[in-house]
């Protein structure tokens, strides 16, 4: 057992139009770095968390803990683990903030404790449990992208299947985060409980697209299947701004845009760098009129997923 | 001009489990021929049809000669061709019969008057015009794989989007055509006006699961990914034997098994020769006790879809 591990997780973007509950992706930063060191008594504890005063100490309420907890659980109960969390990814930003916390915490007690779990992808389970506190819900779709980088399908969550797709080469997302609050509980009720079967039929049509396009490293098949004709319309009016800030990325020849988990970030998807700082700039410019803070991220695909940071 | 063009055009499942309206992939065989010949006077006719009583003679009801006038009167209203169609794939068997005769008659339309349109591609509208006579709806989702061979996605019929997908080598298709009678317009009225988001999230699983196994040649994803929960459950009841026919191709050893079409005939995909006889045998052995006549194909995944056949 090593006495310490330190480990970053990166943001995701879930849903990804389209792909409602289904797809997801992790972004190279903004991200969230744990430290895991050898506790003196049984339990997974919060030492300290650095970056946010929202986020509970207790450890049964958060999601580093719980999740870690879940792998020692599984491993050996005895088992001590103290937790700083560093955390980079504002909470409620709708960028997988939970999960990469979750990710990281049950990443680094894996390495912590000399990799008794030996395939990175049977980590996920773990995570969930620590991303269901916060999200309640059992949902991979911010969870694996975080743990194991690039576009990633969850074609089941139970019992769990989960498909890696890696990335196009030149693809880069722009995030844009307002500062406002949008409970993802609140988000759910929004959502139609029957849908239409011809809505249905347009919706897999370009979900089918976008799979074949991420594949077949297809940029324009990605950006015309980027259309989401179920969750968007009914929640782009919880989002100050979604309107605007999808018309300028698209005016600026990003590929795609839509909302990112449940929001209140909005993502577009961009061929090349040099297209993801214009359509950057142009969602910039565009949101500055809504007198609303916000944060903005210009980022290539995440491809390698969860990491352990050599010092 | 040519003289004369002989064409062969490959049968079609359309739907395929969770790609409603979206998926379809050609069959090596039946499929159906057609000898096109310059005609005396302006206007595609049908000279003679071998292999079916129950076409219609007359051009402006024939999904064949409907097709080809389509092309004719996009390059010169006056020429003229004769049509003579050898009909090997039963009308109404739910395999893409009239698309494959209006396919193949487009395809050597063009031919016939030296390729005036270049890319094969750029047929499928030709061909949609004549197949919408024959299923009253402009769908490409068999139309393109006849054409084109392999899989095809139609991500959108208007404007027309179609993605090939091409065929993992080893994937068979194994096909019961019980000799019933099932209407697509009595099939559709069974369709469900509306989804549950639940649904759509588990189909749209399936679906990004099934075109990623596809292309990423892995064939145990496309197995798990194989599963209807929307249009099947209301369909099956209308093929006499279906779940036993599921059920013994499963047990067989197929990756899967669903309605190819609307009906009646019943496909599944195997991975191996081997394995495709195995699952045909089995699947043919659970009908006999139905007292139903019936055909049954085995074939690989056509890859090359429309052909010309040189004498």
């Amino acid at each position: 057992m090593s006495k310490s591990i330190r480990v970053y997780s990166p943001a995701s973007v879930s849903n990804v139009t389209c792909g409602f509950d289904v797809l997801g992706f992790a972004i190279e930063k903004p991200g969230d770095i744990i430290l895991a060191e050898q506790g003196g008594k049984p339990g997974v504890r919060i030492k300290e968390i650095v970056g946010s005063d929202s986020i509970p100490l207790n450890p049964l309420e958060n999601v580093a803990s719980v999740a870690a907890q879940a792998l020692v659980n599984h491993i050996d109960p005895k088992i001590g683990i103290d937790l700083t969390i560093y955390k980079n990814i504002k909470p409620g930003s709708g960028i997988g903030s939970s999960a990469s916390s979750a990710v990281a915490a049950t990443f680094a007690a894996n390495q912590l404790l000399g990799t008794p779990i030996k395939n990175t992808f049977d980590l996920i389970p773990f995570a969930m449990q620590g991303e269901q506190i916060a999200s309640g819900a059992f949902h991979a779709d911010n969870v694996a992208p975080a743990l194991l980088g690039g576009f990633i399908i969850v074609r089941s969550n139970d019992p769990l299947d989960v498909v890696q797709l890696g990335a196009p080469p030149d693809l880069y997302t722009v995030v844009i985060h307002p500062d406002v609050q949008i409970k993802t509980s609140e988000s759910r009720k929004l959502l139609p409980g029957q849908v239409p079967l011809k809505s249905l039929v347009t919706q897999t049509g370009n979900l089918a697209g976008l799979v074949a396009g991420l594949l077949q490293h297809d940029y324009s098949l990605i950006g015309r299947s980027m259309h989401d004709v179920i969750i968007e319309p009914v929640r782009a009016s919880t989002i100050p701004g979604f309107v605007e800030l999808k018309s300028a990325a698209l005016h600026a020849g990003a590929l795609g845009a839509g909302i990112s988990g449940s929001g209140p970030s909005v993502f577009a998807l961009c061929k090349g760098e040099i297209s993801a700082h214009k359509v950057h700039d142009e969602m910039k410019i565009a949101y500055e009129s809504f007198n609303i803070k916000f944060d903005s991220y210009i980022s290539p695909i995440n491809k390698k997923g969860t990491i352990q940071i050599i010092d």
